[in-house]
Order: structure tokens, then sequence, then C-alpha cells
């Protein structure tokens, strides 16, 4: 439960940070926001970084320790730097395990999840409370992300873990509308309809008809034309069917 | 390969983000950032924000058009707020399927990410340019993520499939032919030929012609032709011409 999931800053210094976590959080759907000595707090940039989301900011509330923040969480993990090559013999995590573990236990209990004071990160002292480290896996030559921006991934993958994530495109057949979609026999008129007239200006006739159409009926497939598409596109072959001298046939 | 992975921002309003958006690239891997006009830059405020990742922000290259930074790219994809609810038929990914697609496309062309201005997003006829929209789950009581969050999201999750890519064997046969697929440019070659034998046919004459090929656009975007098709259309269109007494014209 997202709502089981607390967030902890730790001795803050730029109150902008505070702002943008809160915003953050409640962008992903979480809204338990915890800081430890926050060194400017509430400040304006705190707010003006929050912006719809001063709910959340306003909600927050303030610990003189760690210990304190944590006391009812059965599960604590703590953000850091620290390499998965580090000589630290602590379990890491990457962002996407940290959070399907937070999410687990958060069904039973508050969990924890604790960044610390921007340039300086989690003490060794903070780090030994932590069960587990999240580690963002980023480009060796530059992994400094800025603490927002990690707060932001960690959440992202909290919501990814809360809602039973689908890989797989949303594509609009998805929810098609009860009309919106033309019927096959619609469908196969466009068909002889498109044949008829690619004979009619010559383009069928060096080729293998069989084959042109086999091309172009894969592509408007791909395409899934709706019901005003198909009207339009008939028009379009009406039209050039005049224009070949013709008469336009819609094949109705 | 990530170095062919474009990140574009257009008509950007806070400089500040410019310099987020590089740093947040920089943290991921990704290098190539393209402006299209931006308000503000350069500016201090993007060079406070960029950190360590000036080199990106100062290599980054300023366009007047989405359609020239777009140019060279086989696969374009437009950041959307727009929810999965929405009744636009446009092909909506998840970041981290928008992610797969750009990087498997990435190994043989160019591909962009687009991201527009802070408050509007992209416009509808930006996104009519764009194959597939991503779209970041988010809280449906408040979705709305800083243009940075959503630059620093999706570039985690291009990294992330790029270690998944690097772990796991890519099949050569997996992979499309480097030439499957036409550039932007060619496929607006296309539309300037369709729209102009539509104007030969007199299908455009009554009707809109924006809307007509609007709607086409969109029409040919989710069917997303490889150029052995474009190349069958572009033929059919001649033959069209031909046909109504106007001389082919392949717009080449």
């Amino acid at each position: 439960m997202l709502s089981n999931i607390r967030i902890i800053l730790i001795n803050t210094f730029h109150p902008g940070n505070i702002g943008s976590a809160a915003r953050a959080m409640k962008t992903m759907g979480l809204s338990d926001l915890c800081l430890v000595t926050p060194q400017r707090y509430p400040d304006p940039d705190a707010d003006a970084m929050a912006a719809g989301a001063m709910d959340v900011l306003t909600n927050a509330r303030i610990f003189s320790s760690l210990d304190e923040a944590i006391a009812d969480c059965s599960l604590v993990i703590g953000t850091s730097a620290r390499s998965r090559n580090s000589t630290s013999n602590r379990p890491m995590l990457e962002a996407d395990a940290s959070a399907e573990a937070l999410l687990k236990e958060s069904v039973n209990c508050p969990v924890a999840l604790v960044f610390g004071q921007e340039t300086m990160g989690l003490t060794n002292e903070e780090l030994e409370k932590c069960h587990f480290h999240a580690c963002i896996d980023a480009n060796p030559d530059y992994p400094v992300l800025n603490v927002a921006s990690a707060i932001q991934i960690l959440c992202y993958e909290l919501r990814k873990a809360s809602v039973h994530f689908s890989r797989t495109t949303i594509q609009p057949q998805a929810q098609p509308q009860a009309d919106s979609y033309p019927l096959q026999e619609e469908l196969e008129r466009f068909y002889q309809h498109l044949e008829q007239t690619l004979t009619d200006i010559d383009f069928i006739i060096q080729q293998h008809p069989g084959k042109v159409m086999k091309r172009l009926r894969r592509l408007f497939n791909r395409a899934r034309p709706e019901s005003k598409e198909l009207n339009m596109l008939r028009g379009i072959l009406s039209s050039a069917q005049k224009a070949s001298g013709v008469k336009g046939n819609t094949n109705d």
C-alpha cells in the first residue's frame, strides 16, 4: 500500500528539494513525507517547488532523529550512491527491487525509504540502520543524481510496483467504441474498391495484383481504420476514379 | 545505442529545465540534446542546473523547427500527459515500452524522444509527427510531473533498457533492416506528394485540406509504413496523377 510507504529526508539543505520531493511523491500516489532535522523548513522555496502538492508538504512530519522517524517501520531501505562494486558488504538492491520489497512489506506495516543530505548522502551510521541499500543504476562516469531526481525515480518504481504494470502497448483497440470501427464486410468492400481503383489508374497491371493487395491489406490492417477514416478513403478512391475518367464506383 | 537516442525539448520556457535535462541525460548515459526554439538559451540558470553535465549542455544543438530536429530519425516518440482513457486513437506506450522501442531502433538509426513546452506540452500538430506517444503512468488526481522529472524517468528507463539489451543476446534477424523504415524527411515528402495528388484529383477542394491531411497523417502514423510500402504508395500516387492527366510528380 503506497499509503504505508514513508519517504524520509534527512538534514536537507535546500528547501526547494523538500518541495520537489512532495511533488514527486504526489505524482506517484505517495503522501507520507517525513523530515529529519531539515535545515530550512517551512520555507517559500519549498512551497514553490511543491506546486500542486502543498497538501503533502503541509502534512509532512518533522523528527529530530532518524530513529524516531523509523521507530514503527518493519522495513527500512536507505538510498546510496555507493556503486555495487563498493566494498560495502551490505545488501544492495536495484531501484525496482527496492520498490518491490517495500511494497510487499507495506501491506502489513509501515515501511521507510530514506534519503540523505544533498552532498553527503546517508552517513555510515544512518546506513547501519537500514535493512537494504537502494542503488539507482547510473552512468559510472557521472552517477550524480540530484536528490529530487532520485526521489522521483524511486517513487516512480514504487508506483510501477503498486499497479500491476502492463509492459504491453496500450492499443486504441483496447477500448474500441461500439460503432467506431467498420464491420469486416465494409472493410472488404473498401478493398474491392481499392483494387478496382488501382486497376482504373493502371497501377495494377504490370505487377501481380494479389501481391499488391496483400501488402496493402497488411498496411491497412496495422492502421485499423475507423469508420470515419474508411469513408474518407472511399471518397479519395472515388475522386481518383472520376479524375481518371472512370465513373466513381463505390461498390455499394 | 544510447548515443543514437536524441532528447528534443521544444520551446522550453525555463532555462533551468534545459540544464536539468542535460544532467538527467548524463546521469543515465545519454548525450544528444536538441533544443527547438528555446525561449532563453544559453542562460546561467541552465548552466547552474546542469552541474557536472556542462558538456551535454554546451554540445546541445539548436533547431528552428521540430521537422529539422527529427529529419534523420526513423522513430519519433512524443511525451504526452494525455491519460490512457483519452479518446485519442494514437498508440500510447508506457515509459518502459517507449524506452524499449527507442533502444531497439537506435541500433540502426537515430531516434528521438520529444518533450513539449512546460505548461502546454506538445501541440496536436507536433504529436501528429510522432509514431507513438510515451505516457508516464501517474496519480490520476495529480499527474502533473515537472518536465525535468519526466525527462529523468524516461532517461532512467532508457538506461534500464540498454542494460537489459546488453545482457540479452540480440538476434540479428530480430532487428529491423537498416533501411526497413523511411526517414522522417522521406515520410514528409510522401505527405507532400499525397496532398498534391489529392488536389490533382479534386478530392481536396470542398474540404479543409489541413483536416484531411491531419487525419491521413494519423492513419499512416498508426500503420508506420516500411520503406518498401512507402515506395509502393508513392507509385500509386504517381499513377493516380498520371491517370488524372497530371504528370506524375514524385516530389524528389
